[in-house]
């Protein structure tokens, strides 16, 4: 085989298994959020898959905060942390962050990805003896973080601290162990116990590590999170998150005790090797914060449309799977329909609810992911509703149970 | 041990290899580039380190683009490529990516970090028995990314094209293999025989993989990078740059045939589990790429300025390392020595010159790397050069040779 044609036949593959990804072109603007240009056919469309979940990305505050910061700093930081790119403006939002989440120190990287990325595979550096306790739904880049590790790893029963604490007592005390898992799970918007978990770590000798990145900025008082929702975050041991979801910006970021932070800072090549977040993004993320520091608004806006959006779904007769957060999923469980119900629902309806195939969710648990938005108004809910009630009909899916 | 002494224990380790580091933090700003507040001391410093080559990321219309791009579309993109967050303003950088670098199809990643390790992570999935010929001087997300992909690794000596070749004739004509190397290495300035490269490449059944960070923006007619300028972009298969130095910006991308850049796209989990580059700051790529492929302003004053500094470096007697870019390397060769030629140019001379350790080069290898820069002005470059005397002097770096 010709070297070049492993990569047509890896389109193959895809392409006959009904999963070949074709990617939504969007325009959008501030004025009209949450409707956006489908550039392809050049009408609206209502967005009902976005994570920017309290609309920040479009927020006057947070977009006059990243042109200031331009003029202010200029764009990129021109450098690693380490070598040039340590801009006051990075170092303010990690001074931020720590404060927010009431942890001795943060560490900021490019993204949520690279910050489970680049942390957990550092951690065989640090605790060349460490065991990973990871929860069976956890996120690509836990998973991509861990297998990078080369750490010894044990995947418990999703939320399931019973099976969490028999897999910890296969272990002696003194070996070390971390427990990672997220506060809200992205594909099912489930929360797990998370106090239980710290409890069976300090039994255990184990570090707690906990994704927040679908919970920062949208849960708790200060938009802390789940964990400070909980009352909990003071228990957890290193808290990761990001800007690019609550907050509207990009980013990640983890927080923790000093030396964790620090040990991350100085060993781990995926927070060394790149270069440092704009200025000007940083200024705009700091904005956020504060911003949802303070205003209950956009968080309690939101709670209200996913209760009424579940409340409707409801009256309609659509499963959908049941949680106390914001996310909405209804199970299709097959990549081909699952798609067919996407392409109805933009082209017919002028609603996007992108489809969910794998790898992003195992084959045979495809599903409609739903992401309520404070800028969701009671007759968009009423269309989504009654419009999904027709396509979930025509393409027979089980979760419409008339 | 207590878990959380493993941390304690780590960072004493880099401690007492007197490689700890404390990065310096700067305020920057359009008006007064290239000289940048030390926040900690309070004073202007002199930045002779930056990556971003050209200033762009100061430049007016980088600014203006940002902002704009800002009012226009809003901040962050709110998900993925494939869940929303597929901006027109991204997609729109890599159709003038692929038409700059003259192939078929473009990607963007979150950086050129993420470019690097997730394209070549993901080769083991499209070519399962693939080898990959690494440079040994290659950078960290190179060595990362390989390593992440579990293939067999051959590295061969520094730009030496006979020792690739005799590595190369130890497999089998059938067995296919991606050759990887970098157009301008970051640490030395150096530029391996890319035409050469090639020419194996097609001989043994090889793909080449060229990662132009450190050229792009910067070298060719238009600012395509060093193999635009050696005229043999058509050449490589695979090119992979960054948005963050040359550019200004932040973000990194590679540049391929089709089914290439479309299998990475459809397999690759760092490009596919993250949020995509804020629609904003694309908006700010698309101009300064836009910019660069018409002026040529920029790429003539940094070869000024590095020509100026090398031949006044020459006549100091400082010995740095030679090369035909403009990178400008002096050997140090000892960690706390490195940090203390840092610590006095930039305290007693006001000019911020990084020194840099391990694991950036080698251990024995440390380095002040110097980056001149177009708003570099004669007196600034006169400065530098007998404060360097100065300093060599002080801690007998055998770099100066009076």
């Amino acid at each position: 085989m010709n070297i070049t044609e492993y990569f047509s036949s890896a389109l193959k593959k895809i392409k006959a298994e009904g999963r070949y990804r074709v990617f939504t072109e969007l325009k959008s603007s501030p004025s009209n959020s949450p409707i956006s240009v489908n550039v392809v056919t050049g009408k609206n469309v209502v967005v009902w898959c976005s994570n920017d979940y309290l609309s920040m990305s479009k927020h006057p505050e947070v977009i006059s905060a990243l042109a200031q910061g331009g003029y202010e700093y200029g764009v990129g930081s021109g450098g690693t942390r380490n070598i040039s790119g340590n801009s006051h403006a990075v170092v303010e939002v990690e001074k931020e962050i720590s404060n927010l989440h009431n942890k001795e120190r943060a560490l900021v990287f490019t993204s949520g990805y690279v910050a489970n990325q680049a942390t957990l595979s550092t951690i065989s550096k640090i605790i060349p003896n460490c065991v990973i306790f990871s929860d069976q739904n956890n996120h690509a880049s836990i998973i991509y973080g861990i297998k990078e590790s080369g750490l010894e790893k044990v995947i418990f029963k999703h939320n399931d601290a019973k099976d969490l604490e028999t897999k910890l007592m296969g272990y002696p005390l003194s070996t070390p162990k971390l427990i990672v898992f997220e506060s809200v799970y992205s594909m099912s918007g489930s929360v797990p116990p998370i106090m239980e978990f710290c409890r069976l770590a300090k039994k255990f000798n184990a570090l707690t590590y906990v994704d927040e990145v679908h919970s920062v900025g949208i849960y708790g008082r200060e938009g802390a999170g789940m964990c400070e929702e909980l009352g909990v975050q003071d228990e957890v041991d290193i808290i990761q998150g990001t800007f690019a979801k609550g907050y509207g910006v990009i980013g990640g970021y983890i927080a923790s005790k000093n030396d964790i932070v620090d040990s991350i800072r100085s060993y781990a090549p995926g927070f060394i090797f790149t270069t440092s977040l704009p200025p000007a993004i940083a200024n705009s993320i700091l904005t956020s914060i504060r911003y949802l520091r303070k205003s209950d608004a956009e968080r309690l806006a939101l709670k209200h449309v996913a209760t009424k959006l579940k409340s409707q779904l409801n009256k309609a007769r659509i499963n959908f799977l049941h949680n106390n957060t914001h996310i909405v999923s209804i199970m299709i469980k097959d990549a081909v329909t699952c798609q067919s119900v996407y392409k109805e629902l933009i082209d017919t309806y002028g609603m996007y609810v992108q489809g969910i195939n794998f790898p992003t969710v195992p084959k045979g648990q495809e599903r409609l992911r739903i992401t309520p938005n404070p800028l969701h108004t009671d007759e968009m809910i009423d269309h989504l509703v009654t419009s999904l009630v027709h396509v979930l009909k025509k393409f027979n899916v089980d979760s419409y149970l008339p």
